[in-house]
């Protein structure tokens, strides 16, 4: 039992190292406009373009120091100049992370994207993909990032099977067009927006259709895509194991695909997460672990709502860098139930607030990001400033 | 085992007056377009007020014979003279039914209407219901229908005490304003747009409030609303045996609140439900009980949509009506189970649907309605002639 | 945040009187082998009777200073002479608590207990819980805990609303033999043994019944008899709100009724749910909320798994003890989101451990009791001494 | 819509084809007593050995026709001559079919077979699956069956990935130890009796076994052993798509591993299985797919219990058949939504039970086997005859 809270100090200096290695990417479209089929609220300062959006993130980087990159969707996030874009974040202290590939909102896409029975809305969907490809090329971005809607509202709607067909030859397409050192990362869902049937349900099909593609298609966990009751650290686990975990879409859920803050329904997950990542040392960006958030925040302030979102994913892993893992390993070996679990819930019980306050003030930043932001007046900055135009939101 | 699709004939004089009695309340909304947060998918012909929207209910009874009733949503059906609209409904051959409340679409109602800690914004929502009550009495509606998207997304956001509390006051004012002919019908759901906590989840917390308000209070059961795995024909049993099931808003679900066309998803499921409803007597009018549909039309087209579910619960509702009570009793008073589920599943694989067509051949209604609704051009004529103005949807 | 672990003088003086009245009543059966259908692994010294299990018991309370009562199950644990065994208990430091009656284990009950089709098997039933209250008298119990494994298989197997109106019928003549000081405590359960639907499957409809019942009947809320998803703090807020909470059985679970350890799957959830209670005071004994545990120690040693449980409520209820009321509320009336959570959160992100090691310490317990209690010999005394005889279990 | 019963005749040949050539596999276990953790009610006349179950199997053989085959648990079916065995079936117009290892119910197993943290262990599991290989040798068995019960309680309790580890391993020997025409079939389960994590919890991870096994490891998919809400016949599609489909244990659930009547809780369900295999021609016994029952008749009659389940799966099989597909894809190629569900649903709204009987007397089967059985006298003979010895159940 650990009789205080530990210091930075006390974690050994592989464990130091992990805490510095460790960033998470964050979403530009976290900080537009979000809600649910019943109504977006909005909020005084909405960024109105990718440019503001960018000028938002670089915020909770500035606070946390451990978020320098924004990933961008296409087309939310089309500009004209991608060179300008890129010479702002830079400015702003990040760059620009992963591509995200948008073939939900045409109304062609109403029966999918990719699986679609018509061949000329698979040729556009494929085709914005290039297109997505090009961005990727401007922006020196690795990662082209697909999540599809695909899916069916009812049984006998289309054929499940010719579906995947058109999907893998969608994919390989796609998959073609990559440069040498970028990667295609595809994620899964459970359901949502499709209600009977979605195409890529669950990681066996991303991980089937990445291992027909080839060495540089991956799989994306999101950690709100799964059915009620799944181990998501087992499936985090598997995929390492395969060699095929590309990134996280980091969020928490009590229900379907939430998109809460990361850490705020179940903390306890993760941190077991967190716990299989750093036993494989895979916060090292060598592992090729893109680490994302990807959530909504509808009725709270954004930019706080991202600190904090990050704020969690970094206390649970330091929780998880506390595991002693030779007690645990020996516990594990004399197959002591108890011990085993003690010694993961002592990491788990520990707080490392402190000491995380200590690790951003070794690095000059605020000791207490959340109100060291909230004090900036940052928010009123840009509610007053950012009148007029149209705040960002999915549909733009 | 039946050898052979039942006639009309085969009924027993009880289960054709039960048929006879039936009656399904359309929703107002189902003619609008709708979606998901990710894409709200239009059709051509979509209504853009109510009167549009009541002319395309009167497709739905007029090859159907058993959905003579709309459902209003306010502030979405809101027009300057509802007598008008009432008269225009009795020229198309149905009238107005329940009125729904709207108190989800305001930016005031982030925090939640009639829970909200703020108490200027729950007495806009109070007042708003009371707005309500005077568009039923220039309607002749007898239900006011309640459904609140009020709840939480994260622990601690508001004390879920205080908000019953809240909630307990606004419903026992609302209540009061309604004439001693009304009733107040309150609607539970699961989660959504809520994702830690909803106000009223569940029906023990539905009833809990109707029973603290008074007679006239009844607990609305939509079948999406529930958690996985539940058994909804229990409370539908249980609700009944309260004397408190106040109506149905029926549609079917795979995951969470699909909102698909009812019997699309679990076909067996609806037959349970309609079975609980038979051998109780209640599609009998004076049961009190609204049959509603509450669903959403987001891929296919929606007045068929409408049509196939209308026939989907009277499928359901003949085959409820063809278990063999006597043997069924007999087999449970016996204990024997293979027996006892022998005699339900004999009702539930017999096909109705011949039964159906000689139900509506003989009130002169289309054997086929889906095919003579096909057939008669009408989507096609909306298209052609509903040019210009807003689509309706949620919104507005 | 908090910069160090809190000390127990850092406790508000209310929140330590709090601390001091809680206890945490064990049941007898959890020292008993227990398992899956598959399998039921032993434990060398299991006890083989109900003087040992309460013997086992009161290690638990003897380290832990908590747990100062053992329920008893109905005939599991039938002796001849009670006085005795009542006798036992307090030369062991601990008293009787409630007396759980077992009707499902008879070939009799394979159709059900108190709502059977069969007249004689619920003559049966209500007869064994009258036996019951006659062991309530002779141990001086309050509460006759009542948990059926009525249900069924298959749709149609037996009539869901007659099973009910035989279910109030037996409750009411059980009710009825109860002493004017003895309660009536309802569980409910959402599915398991039965897997169709279950006679008592949800808190509405055991409040039904104990409303039906009179003022002594309240609710049982097992923390591992709920669909998944269900919010389990929001049922205890309202059924704390009606007055009919009568008991807690702590346990947790990923899946169904998983019988695990309390807050070993989800501590945010069990320190939820101490918040709602800590709220309104209701640890005091004057709230006639019983806090109970019923588990299973499938694969890890029992008394341990006991002691590990009751530090867990302890450790759950520590921390919503420290929780800025204050703070919270202001932040809710606020309407201000993140700051209301982040209350919340800070008091459940803080170790607890060492406050709660000194409030042991300060009452002549162990520090820390896990380790106290390996190193007391007990598990290996008892399984030199436990010779011969049938190991207890579920069926004895 | 179709107007009256279909006739066999109004089958084409292929999908008479295809019902001639359907056979289901059932296992010997279903015969013997089944139940909860908490209580295994017995039947008059249970078997008391492999002989007398495989004589009741081969009633439901007899009945229906298409059930020719008994699975084998092993050790519960060890006996000393199985030549005499596999006469015995022989005699009684049935043989043995897949051999199902069983190494979860000796105490060395608690902590798990294959992924036992300890090598002896593992080293036992692996000699038992050797010893079953020895056994399809003297059976005759195509199929080795492998279910493994292990998986973790609590978390940290072991390692998740070196658990993985050593499953490859252990499965790598066996698979090593089989004979040229031999297959390991490899089941996944979602949870039970494990309950925090399950080593197979998924197809995913079960195909990732069989993948680096070899060709003749094939996933087994059981219809119980999923997520709430989870897509089965997309699995399915899947997993003939990857060539990796070995067999099915048909069974059905309302809410976990119920394992109830195949066809009882989801009919619907059951149609859409059977349509993804009617329409990729899998009945077909060249397509390597093993058709098996795998259920626990807890509170009713066995060998009906197995009759019933076998014509659910028959009646689906022959819905699925009657499906109008060339309709059905026009429907699907045009987007179609409405005409392409209605198509599916009209085959599966048909009362094929007519048909089937008329399938069974062109073979000299009774036409209704459910009351052919009964009436036969065979479970009154079968509770005189077997008198004295232990009634079979899972744990002999």
């Amino acid at each position: 039992m650990t009789e205080s809270a530990p210091r930075l100090a006390d974690l050994p200096g592989e464990a130091r190292a992990a805490l510095d290695a460790q960033t998470i990417e964050l979403p530009s479209w976290a900080f537009g406009n979000s809600g649910t089929r019943f109504k977006v609220f909005g909020t005084p300062g909405t960024p109105r373009d990718p440019f503001e959006k960018i000028a938002d993130a670089a915020q909770v980087h500035a606070h946390t120091g451990i978020a320098p990159r924004v990933s961008l969707h296409i087309p939310w996030d089309l500009v004209d100049d991608f060179d300008a874009l890129a010479a702002h974040a830079s400015e702003h202290g990040v760059r620009i992370g992963a591509i995200n590939s948008n073939v939900f909102q045409d109304d062609d896409y109403r029966l999918g994207s990719l699986c679609n029975p018509s061949a000329g809305v698979r040729r556009k969907a494929i085709d914005h993909h290039l297109r997505c490809i090009e961005v990727m090329q401007r922006t020196g971005s690795r990662d082209l990032k697909i999540w599809l809607a695909d899916g069916l509202n009812y049984p006998g709607q289309d054929d499940l099977r010719a579906r995947q067909d058109r999907l893998a030859e969608g994919l390989a397409e796609i998959y073609a067009g990559l440069g040498a050192e970028q990667r295609l990362i595809l994620e899964y869902k459970f359901f949502e927006p499709a209600f009977y049937a979605t195409d890529i349900p669950d990681w066996g099909t991303s991980l089937l259709h990445c291992l027909a593609l080839g060495e540089r298609a991956k799989v994306v966990l999101d950690t709100g895509h799964h059915a009620p009751g799944t181990n998501i650290e087992f499936i985090v686990m598997q995929l390492v194991r395969a060699g095929r975990l590309g990134a996280f879409d980091f969020n928490s859920r009590f229900y379907a695909d939430d998109d809460l803050m990361a850490g705020a329904a179940d903390p306890f997950q993760l941190f077991r997460i967190m716990h299989e990542i750093v036993r494989v040392g895979a916060l090292d960006p060598a592992s090729g672990i893109n680490f994302m958030l990807d959530e909504c925040h509808n009725i709270e302030d954004k930019i706080p709502g991202q600190i904090r979102s990050v704020l969690n994913v970094q206390e649970a892993t330091a929780k998880a860098l506390l595991v002693d893992r030779e007690a645990l390993t020996k516990a594990q070996a004399a197959g002591d139930v108890l011990a085993a679990n003690g010694v993961l819930m002592d990491a788990y019980n520990t707080d490392v607030r402190a000491l995380l306050d200590e690790w951003r003030t070794d690095r000059g930043l605020p000791a207490d990001p959340m109100r060291t932001f909230a004090e900036s007046g940052y928010l009123a900055r840009i509610a007053a400033d950012r009148v007029g135009g149209t705040p960002a939101g999915w549909g733009a």
